[in-house]
Order: C-alpha cells, then structure tokens, then sequence
C-alpha cells in the first residue's frame, strides 16, 4: 500500500516505523508540495497544522483514509483541551474534509511505545475511532505486518474520548508519574 | 479511620475490600438512613442515585470527603455520557455539596482489579482528581496497606478526562475486545 506521512517528528518516524513493515512510506514536512498521495494519509502534524493542510489538499485527500493523530492541548496552561467540549480534533477535520474518511488514531500512544511495540508488558494497541469500517479495515491492513495490536474505540464522535485519554495521560507523564515510554498499557 | 460506603454492589464491596486494610467500613445503601459518617465517604452508586444522596445529606456531609465513583454513560445507547460536555459527575456532586471536598476516584477501575490488585501484570491504579490535597492525601492514607497504587489526576475538572477514560474502557469490555478483568493498567 502507498502510505503518505504528514510530519517528520517523532510521531511521525514510529508510526512510519511500524507501516514501513509491508508498505511504501512516504514522508513530508507540514510545508512541502505534495504531487501524489497514497490511499492512506497520515496527519502526524500538530494540532494547529491541521486545518491548513485540510484546506489545502481538500481536494487532492476526497476518497482517502485520513487518519488525525493529534492531542489538542492547549500547551500553555496544560488545563484544558483547545477543541469545543462536545467535538474532537478528528470530527473537526472530518468537517474539514467532508469528501475523506477520517480516522482518529495513534493519539493514546507515546512515540517510544510504538517504536518499541511494547507498554511495559502489554503489546501496544493502536485505538482507532471512525464512521467508515472500510477506512478502519484499510488502517488495520497496513499495520498488519506490525507488531501493533488494533483496537475499535468506535465511531468518529468517540475521537473525543480518545483525546481524553491521550489528555489524561499526557499529564501523567509531565507530572513524572509515568515515563514518555509507559502509559496505559490494554490487557484483554 | 472511619469510612462510609454508599452501595452495596460490586463496586462498593471491591473497594471496601481494599478499605477495609487499616480501616473501620461500614456500607449502606443508597436508601438505608445513615446516623454518623465517617471522614471518608464513598460514593459507590450508580450516577443516577448521587443527586438524591447529596441532598439529603448535604449537612451531615459538610467538611467530609466525598469519593464520586460513578461513569455516568447513558446506558440506553452506550453512546455518550449523560452530563454536560464540558462538566462531569463529580463537578456536578461538588456543586450539590458545596461544604465538601469532593474527589474523582476508581471509575477507571474495573470491580475485579480492584479485588485482585491486578490489572494484567500491573497492579491496579487509581487514578484521582480533586482540588483538595489534603483530601486526596486523606484517600491516599485510606488505601496504604492496600495492594494498589494511587497516582494525581490533578485537579476536580480533570474528571471530566477521567469520565471519558472509564467511558472508553467500558466501550471495549462491552464490545469483548477486552474483559472486564482487563483493561488499561498503567505503566510507570
């Protein structure tokens, strides 16, 4: 599968990392001039990159699996996300981009959790909210040859509750409670 | 100490267990009369039952702390939480008792990971929000001859976080991706 990577951060390289295993990966910066796009498009940009690169590529992205990765905080007072209380980043861009089928995926993981493919003892699940099972089946298919395990969180409007989770335990490690390589980790 | 236990369900007696190390419990239901309470006061009904509960007794519970358990999903459609967007139950119980000092406490918590201290290799965390340190250091105190770890979720407004984090996990037991012995456990 042809897989287009938004960002180059550290985000970025540990999904690519696991979608590299069975898939032609490419990367580009928030800036760059993108001629083709793969049939699976992930954003792993910060939140306020998102609505500019939406508006952009809105038509180049109609029929693509978009996947949002972003944890909307606001980084400033860490108190609060920046979305409206009854929305999401990803029901924001799906918005944004009606002719898409938005994921919301990879926020309730670390970097190093993907890198590594573990959460202590736990296999690193990727939770994955969308409308469009096709979309979630195409995600899971390009990750197949991962080490990653994929979980249904259900449908786009639960992007919510995923980013309380990546919230919640983005808190947990800048409050030293948990390290940027632990986290929540899913027993079965 | 002495601690009062509202409920008489898996919840109240899966915490009560861990209570019960070091401390004096008593449980109640929720339509049982209480004469005395103790310092520590547990919540452990359904949402539904908490507004009652506060007024009748928003006397008897001034300066007490008051633990909100519940995950106040609408249980019809398991499809969103039945308090305002940008709230949560336990600010709601804070508001109906203005005197106490209310915290968010073992809604993420599953009834048997609480018995079993355990939630897959991790032993079980209990996540908890709330304004009031000493109250926290007094649930803290509660629970330290217990087998479970308690980590700061911040403050009371960060239950709102926590509310979709109970949401969330309860979504994957309900769709047996996960069993309700399971769940997120926490990695340091």
């Amino acid at each position: 599968m042809e897989i287009t990577i938004f960002g180059k951060g550290n985000m970025a390289k540990a999904i690519g990392h696991n979608l590299e295993m069975g898939n032609d990966v490419s990367y580009y910066g928030s800036h760059d001039t993108v001629q083709q796009f793969g049939d699976l498009v992930i954003m792993a940009v910060p939140y306020p990159a998102l609505e500019k690169i939406a508006q952009q590529y809105q038509q180049e992205l109609s029929g693509k699996v978009v996947v949002d990765i972003t944890n909307p905080l606001n980084f400033d007072t860490w108190d609060e996300l920046v979305v409206p209380a009854d929305s999401s980043a990803a029901q924001q861009l799906q918005a944004d981009l009606p002719n898409s089928k938005v994921l919301k995926a990879f926020n309730t993981n670390f970097a190093a959790t993907l890198m590594s493919g573990k959460v202590g003892n736990n296999v690193t699940a990727v939770l994955v909210a969308g409308d469009d099972q096709d979309a979630k089946n195409v995600l899971k298919d390009a990750l197949s040859k991962s080490p990653l395990k994929v979980m249904d969180a259900g449908k786009l409007s639960r992007a919510r509750e995923l980013e309380s989770v990546g919230f919640m335990q983005m808190t947990l490690a800048a409050s030293k409670q948990i390290g940027w390589d632990g986290g929540f980790g899913i027993n079965e």
